[in-house]
Protein backbone atom coordinates (compact mmCIF):
# COMPACT_ATOMS: atom_id res chain seq x y z
CA UNK A 1 0.00 0.00 0.00
CA UNK A 2 0.55 3.92 -0.21
CA UNK A 3 0.59 5.39 3.53
CA UNK A 4 0.33 8.92 3.92
CA UNK A 5 1.06 9.44 7.62
CA UNK A 6 0.31 13.31 8.83
CA UNK A 7 1.71 13.53 12.28
CA UNK A 8 1.33 16.55 14.45
CA UNK A 9 3.58 16.69 17.47
CA UNK A 10 6.27 19.50 18.25
CA UNK A 11 8.32 17.33 20.00
CA UNK A 12 11.02 14.87 18.32
CA UNK A 13 11.37 12.87 21.43
CA UNK A 14 7.96 12.23 22.15
CA UNK A 15 5.88 9.08 22.45
CA UNK A 16 3.97 10.60 19.15
CA UNK A 17 7.52 10.37 17.61
CA UNK A 18 8.47 7.03 18.36
CA UNK A 19 5.11 5.85 17.21
CA UNK A 20 5.85 7.76 14.30
CA UNK A 21 9.05 6.42 13.40
CA UNK A 22 7.85 2.69 14.77
CA UNK A 23 5.20 3.06 11.79
CA UNK A 24 7.85 4.36 9.25
CA UNK A 25 9.95 1.58 10.00
CA UNK A 26 7.87 -1.48 10.23
CA UNK A 27 5.78 -0.30 7.08
CA UNK A 28 8.36 0.56 5.26
CA UNK A 29 9.79 -3.26 6.15
CA UNK A 30 6.81 -4.93 5.18
CA UNK A 31 7.34 -3.39 1.53
CA UNK A 32 4.51 -0.55 1.31
CA UNK A 33 5.46 3.03 0.19
CA UNK A 34 5.46 5.73 2.77
CA UNK A 35 5.41 9.41 3.10
CA UNK A 36 4.66 11.65 5.90
CA UNK A 37 3.51 15.16 6.60
CA UNK A 38 5.40 16.38 9.57
CA UNK A 39 3.27 19.24 10.04
CA UNK A 40 5.41 21.06 13.25
CA UNK A 41 8.59 20.02 10.96
CA UNK A 42 7.09 21.74 8.11
CA UNK A 43 6.03 24.89 9.98
CA UNK A 44 2.77 24.14 8.45
CA UNK A 45 0.66 27.37 8.33
CA UNK A 46 -2.73 26.40 10.73
CA UNK A 47 -5.20 29.26 9.50
CA UNK A 48 -7.14 29.37 6.46
CA UNK A 49 -7.09 32.65 5.15
CA UNK A 50 -7.23 34.72 2.14
CA UNK A 51 -3.29 34.01 0.92
CA UNK A 52 -4.12 30.71 1.02
CA UNK A 53 -5.31 31.75 -2.86
CA UNK A 54 -3.45 32.75 -6.10
CA UNK A 55 -6.05 35.04 -6.87
CA UNK A 56 -10.03 35.19 -5.79
CA UNK A 57 -12.82 34.97 -7.17
CA UNK A 58 -14.58 37.29 -5.11
CA UNK A 59 -12.26 39.77 -3.22
CA UNK A 60 -14.89 41.99 -2.23
CA UNK A 61 -16.89 39.08 -0.11
CA UNK A 62 -14.72 36.39 0.04
CA UNK A 63 -17.05 32.25 0.85
CA UNK A 64 -14.46 30.28 1.45
CA UNK A 65 -16.23 27.13 0.66
CA UNK A 66 -16.97 28.93 -2.97
CA UNK A 67 -13.25 30.00 -2.59
CA UNK A 68 -11.68 26.65 -2.28
CA UNK A 69 -13.85 24.80 -4.72
CA UNK A 70 -12.68 27.40 -7.17
CA UNK A 71 -8.87 27.48 -6.65
CA UNK A 72 -8.82 23.55 -6.39
CA UNK A 73 -9.98 23.49 -9.91
CA UNK A 74 -8.12 26.53 -11.40
CA UNK A 75 -4.72 24.92 -9.23
CA UNK A 76 -5.04 28.52 -7.48
CA UNK A 77 -3.54 27.34 -3.97
CA UNK A 78 -0.22 27.67 -2.44
CA UNK A 79 2.15 25.32 -2.80
CA UNK A 80 1.97 24.18 0.58
CA UNK A 81 -1.71 22.65 0.06
CA UNK A 82 -1.27 21.79 -3.68
CA UNK A 83 1.44 19.13 -1.94
CA UNK A 84 -0.67 17.93 0.54
CA UNK A 85 -3.48 17.63 -1.96
CA UNK A 86 -0.95 15.59 -4.38
CA UNK A 87 0.33 13.12 -1.06
CA UNK A 88 -3.46 12.49 -0.51
CA UNK A 89 -4.43 11.38 -4.01
CA UNK A 90 -1.11 9.17 -3.75
CA UNK A 91 -2.11 7.23 -1.07
CA UNK A 92 -4.48 4.38 -0.14
CA UNK A 93 -4.08 4.57 3.59
CA UNK A 94 -3.68 7.85 5.98
CA UNK A 95 -2.48 7.29 9.83
CA UNK A 96 -2.97 10.25 11.87
CA UNK A 97 -0.89 10.95 14.27
CA UNK A 98 -1.58 13.59 17.34
CA UNK A 99 -1.67 13.61 20.34
CA UNK A 100 -5.03 14.36 22.09
CA UNK A 101 -5.37 17.99 22.83
CA UNK A 102 -8.82 19.38 24.05
CA UNK A 103 -10.46 16.21 23.51
CA UNK A 104 -9.56 16.69 19.71
CA UNK A 105 -6.48 17.89 17.24
CA UNK A 106 -3.94 20.11 18.03
CA UNK A 107 -4.51 23.31 16.04
CA UNK A 108 -1.90 22.73 13.27
CA UNK A 109 -3.54 19.43 12.07
CA UNK A 110 -6.95 21.28 12.65
CA UNK A 111 -5.40 23.60 10.07
CA UNK A 112 -4.56 21.06 7.86
CA UNK A 113 -8.40 19.69 7.51
CA UNK A 114 -9.61 23.40 7.03
CA UNK A 115 -6.96 24.09 4.27
CA UNK A 116 -5.83 21.12 2.91
CA UNK A 117 -9.98 19.08 2.18
CA UNK A 118 -11.34 21.62 -0.35
CA UNK A 119 -14.55 21.32 -1.49
CA UNK A 120 -14.40 20.03 -5.18
CA UNK A 121 -10.78 18.28 -4.24
CA UNK A 122 -11.99 16.05 -0.70
CA UNK A 123 -15.86 16.59 -1.23
CA UNK A 124 -18.75 18.74 -3.06
CA UNK A 125 -22.44 18.91 -2.05
CA UNK A 126 -24.10 15.76 -2.45
CA UNK A 127 -20.29 14.22 -2.36
CA UNK A 128 -20.24 13.10 0.83
CA UNK A 129 -19.40 10.34 3.46
CA UNK A 130 -19.95 6.95 1.26
CA UNK A 131 -20.30 9.14 -2.26
CA UNK A 132 -17.21 11.51 -0.98
CA UNK A 133 -14.73 12.14 -2.94
CA UNK A 134 -11.68 10.16 -1.58
CA UNK A 135 -13.73 7.16 -1.19
CA UNK A 136 -11.84 3.86 -1.83
CA UNK A 137 -8.96 4.54 0.75
CA UNK A 138 -8.73 4.00 4.77
CA UNK A 139 -6.90 5.72 7.71
CA UNK A 140 -6.71 5.15 11.21
CA UNK A 141 -5.98 7.28 13.94
CA UNK A 142 -3.19 7.12 16.16
CA UNK A 143 -4.12 8.89 19.30
CA UNK A 144 -2.08 9.56 22.54
CA UNK A 145 -3.62 10.59 25.97
CA UNK A 146 -2.77 12.42 28.79
CA UNK A 147 -5.85 10.39 30.84
CA UNK A 148 -6.01 6.88 31.66
CA UNK A 149 -8.46 4.72 29.64
CA UNK A 150 -10.58 4.18 32.68
CA UNK A 151 -12.08 7.75 32.79
CA UNK A 152 -13.20 7.78 28.76
CA UNK A 153 -16.73 6.58 29.81
CA UNK A 154 -20.16 7.83 30.10
CA UNK A 155 -19.94 7.53 34.21
CA UNK A 156 -17.60 9.53 34.70
CA UNK A 157 -17.31 13.65 34.50
CA UNK A 158 -15.97 13.22 30.68
CA UNK A 159 -19.26 11.96 29.61
CA UNK A 160 -17.99 10.37 26.35
CA UNK A 161 -16.31 6.96 25.41
CA UNK A 162 -13.35 7.17 23.23
CA UNK A 163 -15.03 6.28 19.70
CA UNK A 164 -17.23 9.24 20.87
CA UNK A 165 -14.25 11.68 21.31
CA UNK A 166 -13.24 10.32 18.09
CA UNK A 167 -16.11 10.50 16.33
CA UNK A 168 -15.79 14.34 14.92
CA UNK A 169 -12.29 13.21 12.87
CA UNK A 170 -13.42 9.59 11.98
CA UNK A 171 -16.48 10.44 10.76
CA UNK A 172 -17.20 14.32 10.32
CA UNK A 173 -13.72 14.39 8.77
CA UNK A 174 -12.15 11.15 7.17
CA UNK A 175 -15.45 9.82 6.64
CA UNK A 176 -17.25 12.83 5.49
CA UNK A 177 -14.54 12.69 2.70
CA UNK A 178 -15.09 8.95 1.54
CA UNK A 179 -12.04 7.88 3.33
CA UNK A 180 -12.65 4.43 5.76
CA UNK A 181 -11.22 4.66 9.21
CA UNK A 182 -10.29 1.69 10.49
CA UNK A 183 -10.28 1.36 14.49
CA UNK A 184 -8.33 3.65 16.23
CA UNK A 185 -5.33 2.90 18.18
CA UNK A 186 -5.03 4.39 21.21
CA UNK A 187 -1.80 5.07 23.71
CA UNK A 188 -3.64 6.20 27.00
CA UNK A 189 -1.89 8.20 29.68
CA UNK A 190 1.68 7.86 28.14
CA UNK A 191 2.64 10.60 30.57
CA UNK A 192 1.95 8.24 33.77
CA UNK A 193 2.05 4.67 33.03
CA UNK A 194 5.79 4.50 33.07
CA UNK A 195 8.58 2.50 30.79
CA UNK A 196 7.28 -0.88 30.77
CA UNK A 197 3.56 0.01 29.54
CA UNK A 198 5.16 2.35 27.10
CA UNK A 199 7.01 -0.36 25.28
CA UNK A 200 3.81 -2.58 25.61
CA UNK A 201 2.44 0.10 24.03
CA UNK A 202 4.55 -0.17 21.40
CA UNK A 203 4.33 -4.05 20.86
CA UNK A 204 0.59 -3.79 20.21
CA UNK A 205 1.07 -0.85 17.61
CA UNK A 206 3.10 -3.04 15.59
CA UNK A 207 0.66 -6.01 15.55
CA UNK A 208 -2.10 -3.05 14.87
CA UNK A 209 0.54 -2.00 11.87
CA UNK A 210 0.85 -5.72 10.66
CA UNK A 211 -2.58 -6.16 9.80
CA UNK A 212 -3.04 -2.19 8.64
CA UNK A 213 -4.18 -3.57 5.02
CA UNK A 214 -7.10 -6.30 5.91
CA UNK A 215 -8.11 -4.22 8.93
CA UNK A 216 -12.30 -4.02 8.65
CA UNK A 217 -13.41 0.10 8.82
CA UNK A 218 -15.85 1.13 11.31
CA UNK A 219 -19.26 0.80 9.65
CA UNK A 220 -21.19 4.06 9.38
CA UNK A 221 -24.40 5.12 7.35
CA UNK A 222 -24.61 6.05 4.26
CA UNK A 223 -25.34 9.33 2.33
CA UNK A 224 -27.19 6.61 -0.53
CA UNK A 225 -29.41 5.34 1.69
CA UNK A 226 -30.76 9.05 2.32
CA UNK A 227 -33.87 10.48 0.91
CA UNK A 228 -34.20 13.71 -0.85
CA UNK A 229 -33.85 15.59 2.77
CA UNK A 230 -30.90 13.74 3.56
CA UNK A 231 -32.71 11.74 5.76
CA UNK A 232 -32.11 8.22 5.95
CA UNK A 233 -34.54 5.38 5.24
CA UNK A 234 -32.72 3.32 8.12
CA UNK A 235 -30.47 4.20 11.06
CA UNK A 236 -27.45 2.07 11.96
CA UNK B 1 -20.72 42.06 33.36
CA UNK B 2 -17.47 41.83 31.93
CA UNK B 3 -17.56 40.08 28.40
CA UNK B 4 -14.73 39.06 26.37
CA UNK B 5 -15.93 38.15 22.74
CA UNK B 6 -13.27 35.58 20.42
CA UNK B 7 -13.69 36.02 17.27
CA UNK B 8 -12.13 33.52 14.75
CA UNK B 9 -13.43 34.60 11.05
CA UNK B 10 -10.92 35.70 8.50
CA UNK B 11 -13.59 38.07 6.65
CA UNK B 12 -14.52 41.55 7.79
CA UNK B 13 -18.08 41.22 5.57
CA UNK B 14 -19.27 37.46 6.85
CA UNK B 15 -22.35 36.75 8.88
CA UNK B 16 -19.91 36.17 11.65
CA UNK B 17 -18.55 39.57 11.84
CA UNK B 18 -22.20 40.97 11.74
CA UNK B 19 -23.19 38.95 14.86
CA UNK B 20 -19.99 40.35 16.51
CA UNK B 21 -20.56 43.88 15.56
CA UNK B 22 -23.82 43.76 16.72
CA UNK B 23 -22.82 42.18 20.51
CA UNK B 24 -20.18 44.92 20.37
CA UNK B 25 -22.36 47.56 20.02
CA UNK B 26 -25.67 45.76 21.83
CA UNK B 27 -23.81 44.86 24.93
CA UNK B 28 -22.26 48.46 25.38
CA UNK B 29 -25.28 50.01 25.02
CA UNK B 30 -26.54 47.82 27.65
CA UNK B 31 -23.83 49.41 30.15
CA UNK B 32 -21.36 46.36 30.11
CA UNK B 33 -18.06 46.65 29.43
CA UNK B 34 -16.52 44.57 26.45
CA UNK B 35 -13.48 43.22 25.24
CA UNK B 36 -12.92 41.53 22.19
CA UNK B 37 -9.87 39.15 20.44
CA UNK B 38 -10.14 39.22 16.67
CA UNK B 39 -7.58 36.69 16.08
CA UNK B 40 -7.07 37.09 12.78
CA UNK B 41 -6.92 40.39 13.35
CA UNK B 42 -4.26 39.80 15.86
CA UNK B 43 -2.50 37.05 13.40
CA UNK B 44 -2.93 35.01 16.29
CA UNK B 45 -0.78 31.82 16.49
CA UNK B 46 -2.26 28.86 16.24
CA UNK B 47 0.39 26.21 17.43
CA UNK B 48 1.76 25.35 20.69
CA UNK B 49 5.56 24.98 20.47
CA UNK B 50 8.68 25.34 22.09
CA UNK B 51 8.88 29.08 20.66
CA UNK B 52 5.54 29.89 23.35
CA UNK B 53 8.05 29.96 26.36
CA UNK B 54 10.20 32.10 27.82
CA UNK B 55 12.35 29.49 29.23
CA UNK B 56 11.84 25.85 29.62
CA UNK B 57 12.29 23.95 32.42
CA UNK B 58 13.20 20.55 30.57
CA UNK B 59 14.70 21.71 26.98
CA UNK B 60 16.01 17.79 26.53
CA UNK B 61 12.52 16.65 26.63
CA UNK B 62 9.50 18.86 26.67
CA UNK B 63 6.30 17.70 28.31
CA UNK B 64 3.70 20.27 27.48
CA UNK B 65 1.72 19.70 30.49
CA UNK B 66 4.29 20.58 32.80
CA UNK B 67 5.83 23.20 30.68
CA UNK B 68 2.52 25.22 30.70
CA UNK B 69 1.81 24.86 34.36
CA UNK B 70 5.35 26.16 34.66
CA UNK B 71 5.08 28.86 32.04
CA UNK B 72 2.55 30.53 33.83
CA UNK B 73 3.62 29.79 37.82
CA UNK B 74 6.86 31.92 36.62
CA UNK B 75 5.02 34.11 34.02
CA UNK B 76 7.25 33.05 31.04
CA UNK B 77 4.81 32.76 28.41
CA UNK B 78 5.05 35.08 25.46
CA UNK B 79 3.07 38.16 25.52
CA UNK B 80 0.49 37.41 23.63
CA UNK B 81 -0.63 34.54 25.54
CA UNK B 82 -0.45 36.61 28.87
CA UNK B 83 -2.41 38.96 27.21
CA UNK B 84 -5.44 36.61 26.40
CA UNK B 85 -4.94 34.95 29.60
CA UNK B 86 -5.77 38.54 31.71
CA UNK B 87 -8.80 39.17 29.42
CA UNK B 88 -10.52 35.91 30.11
CA UNK B 89 -9.67 37.02 34.13
CA UNK B 90 -10.99 39.91 33.82
CA UNK B 91 -14.22 38.37 32.40
CA UNK B 92 -17.67 37.27 33.92
CA UNK B 93 -19.32 35.88 30.55
CA UNK B 94 -17.19 34.78 27.26
CA UNK B 95 -18.68 34.77 23.83
CA UNK B 96 -17.15 32.21 21.19
CA UNK B 97 -18.04 33.45 17.57
CA UNK B 98 -16.92 31.65 14.83
CA UNK B 99 -17.92 29.58 11.99
CA UNK B 100 -18.34 25.92 12.39
CA UNK B 101 -15.41 24.25 10.54
CA UNK B 102 -15.20 20.24 10.23
CA UNK B 103 -17.73 20.23 12.83
CA UNK B 104 -15.40 22.25 14.85
CA UNK B 105 -13.59 25.39 15.32
CA UNK B 106 -11.51 27.24 13.17
CA UNK B 107 -7.66 26.15 13.71
CA UNK B 108 -6.53 29.52 14.56
CA UNK B 109 -9.35 29.19 17.81
CA UNK B 110 -8.32 25.92 18.51
CA UNK B 111 -4.67 26.99 18.79
CA UNK B 112 -5.98 29.57 20.99
CA UNK B 113 -7.69 26.49 23.05
CA UNK B 114 -4.11 25.12 23.20
CA UNK B 115 -2.14 28.00 24.10
CA UNK B 116 -4.21 29.95 26.54
CA UNK B 117 -5.92 27.53 28.43
CA UNK B 118 -2.47 26.70 30.27
CA UNK B 119 -2.43 24.13 33.42
CA UNK B 120 -2.46 26.02 36.36
CA UNK B 121 -4.00 28.61 34.75
CA UNK B 122 -7.86 27.39 33.66
CA UNK B 123 -7.27 23.49 35.16
CA UNK B 124 -4.94 21.22 36.86
CA UNK B 125 -4.81 17.78 38.59
CA UNK B 126 -8.28 17.35 40.25
CA UNK B 127 -9.48 20.83 39.45
CA UNK B 128 -11.55 20.48 36.58
CA UNK B 129 -15.10 20.93 35.22
CA UNK B 130 -17.18 21.83 38.31
CA UNK B 131 -14.34 22.72 40.56
CA UNK B 132 -11.83 23.98 37.18
CA UNK B 133 -10.00 27.16 37.95
CA UNK B 134 -11.97 29.50 35.63
CA UNK B 135 -15.00 28.47 37.85
CA UNK B 136 -17.69 31.53 37.82
CA UNK B 137 -17.53 32.40 34.44
CA UNK B 138 -20.44 31.75 31.82
CA UNK B 139 -19.79 31.63 28.13
CA UNK B 140 -22.15 30.86 25.01
CA UNK B 141 -20.84 30.05 21.38
CA UNK B 142 -22.14 31.85 18.91
CA UNK B 143 -21.84 29.77 15.37
CA UNK B 144 -22.56 29.85 12.36
CA UNK B 145 -23.07 26.52 9.98
CA UNK B 146 -23.23 25.84 6.49
CA UNK B 147 -25.26 23.10 6.89
CA UNK B 148 -29.12 23.39 7.07
CA UNK B 149 -30.72 22.50 11.01
CA UNK B 150 -32.81 19.35 9.65
CA UNK B 151 -29.36 17.70 9.33
CA UNK B 152 -28.25 17.71 12.33
CA UNK B 153 -29.88 14.92 13.67
CA UNK B 154 -29.64 11.49 14.22
CA UNK B 155 -31.44 9.90 11.07
CA UNK B 156 -29.29 11.88 8.96
CA UNK B 157 -25.70 10.85 7.52
CA UNK B 158 -24.26 13.28 10.36
CA UNK B 159 -25.89 11.22 13.02
CA UNK B 160 -25.53 13.99 15.89
CA UNK B 161 -27.23 16.67 16.70
CA UNK B 162 -26.33 20.27 17.21
CA UNK B 163 -25.67 19.69 21.54
CA UNK B 164 -23.67 16.31 20.84
CA UNK B 165 -21.78 18.53 17.92
CA UNK B 166 -20.63 21.43 20.05
CA UNK B 167 -20.18 19.37 23.17
CA UNK B 168 -16.52 19.24 22.67
CA UNK B 169 -15.92 22.90 22.92
CA UNK B 170 -18.77 23.17 26.16
CA UNK B 171 -17.85 20.59 27.84
CA UNK B 172 -14.68 19.29 26.93
CA UNK B 173 -13.00 23.08 26.90
CA UNK B 174 -15.16 25.49 29.17
CA UNK B 175 -16.71 23.47 31.31
CA UNK B 176 -13.54 21.70 31.99
CA UNK B 177 -12.28 24.96 32.93
CA UNK B 178 -14.81 25.33 35.11
CA UNK B 179 -16.97 27.82 33.10
CA UNK B 180 -20.35 27.67 32.49
CA UNK B 181 -21.72 27.32 29.38
CA UNK B 182 -24.98 28.68 28.29
CA UNK B 183 -27.24 27.71 25.50
CA UNK B 184 -25.92 28.11 22.17
CA UNK B 185 -26.85 30.80 19.63
CA UNK B 186 -26.67 28.76 16.02
CA UNK B 187 -27.10 30.94 12.57
CA UNK B 188 -28.10 27.59 9.95
CA UNK B 189 -26.75 27.62 6.98
CA UNK B 190 -25.78 31.31 6.43
CA UNK B 191 -25.10 31.28 2.71
CA UNK B 192 -28.33 29.55 1.77
CA UNK B 193 -31.33 31.03 3.50
CA UNK B 194 -31.23 34.59 2.10
CA UNK B 195 -31.14 38.16 3.16
CA UNK B 196 -34.58 38.19 5.23
CA UNK B 197 -33.68 35.11 7.05
CA UNK B 198 -30.17 36.62 7.75
CA UNK B 199 -31.72 39.28 9.12
CA UNK B 200 -33.80 37.58 11.34
CA UNK B 201 -30.94 35.76 12.72
CA UNK B 202 -29.68 39.16 14.05
CA UNK B 203 -33.10 39.72 15.18
CA UNK B 204 -33.02 36.47 17.29
CA UNK B 205 -29.45 36.90 18.37
CA UNK B 206 -30.38 40.52 19.65
CA UNK B 207 -32.61 39.14 21.82
CA UNK B 208 -30.87 36.53 23.05
CA UNK B 209 -28.07 39.11 23.60
CA UNK B 210 -30.50 40.95 26.10
CA UNK B 211 -30.73 38.20 28.29
CA UNK B 212 -27.25 37.12 28.76
CA UNK B 213 -26.53 37.47 32.33
CA UNK B 214 -29.48 35.79 33.15
CA UNK B 215 -29.12 32.99 31.31
CA UNK B 216 -29.60 29.36 32.84
CA UNK B 217 -25.94 27.18 32.19
CA UNK B 218 -26.52 23.31 30.80
CA UNK B 219 -26.69 21.42 33.57
CA UNK B 220 -23.40 18.64 33.75
CA UNK B 221 -22.19 16.66 36.30
CA UNK B 222 -19.76 17.53 38.76
CA UNK B 223 -15.90 16.31 39.66
CA UNK B 224 -17.13 16.75 42.88
CA UNK B 225 -19.70 13.69 42.80
CA UNK B 226 -17.10 11.63 41.59
CA UNK B 227 -15.35 8.77 44.06
CA UNK B 228 -11.60 8.50 44.22
CA UNK B 229 -11.87 6.84 40.76
CA UNK B 230 -13.29 9.64 38.52
CA UNK B 231 -16.32 7.25 38.73
CA UNK B 232 -19.60 9.41 39.22
CA UNK B 233 -21.99 8.12 41.99
CA UNK B 234 -25.27 8.92 39.98
CA UNK B 235 -25.05 9.79 36.36
CA UNK B 236 -27.21 12.73 34.51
Amino acid sequence: MKVLIVYAHPEPRSFNSAMKELAISLLKGQGHEVKISDLYEMNFKASLGRNDFLGLTNSDHVNYVTELKSAYEKQKFTDDIGKEQEKLLWADFIILQYPLWWFSVPAILKGWFDRVLATGFAWDFGRMYDTGLLAGKKAMLSVTTGGLQAIYAPDTPHGWDINQVLYPVNHGVLYFCGIQPTPPFVAYAVFQVGDEVRKQYLQEYKQRLLTLDTATPISYNRLSDCDENFKLKSVK
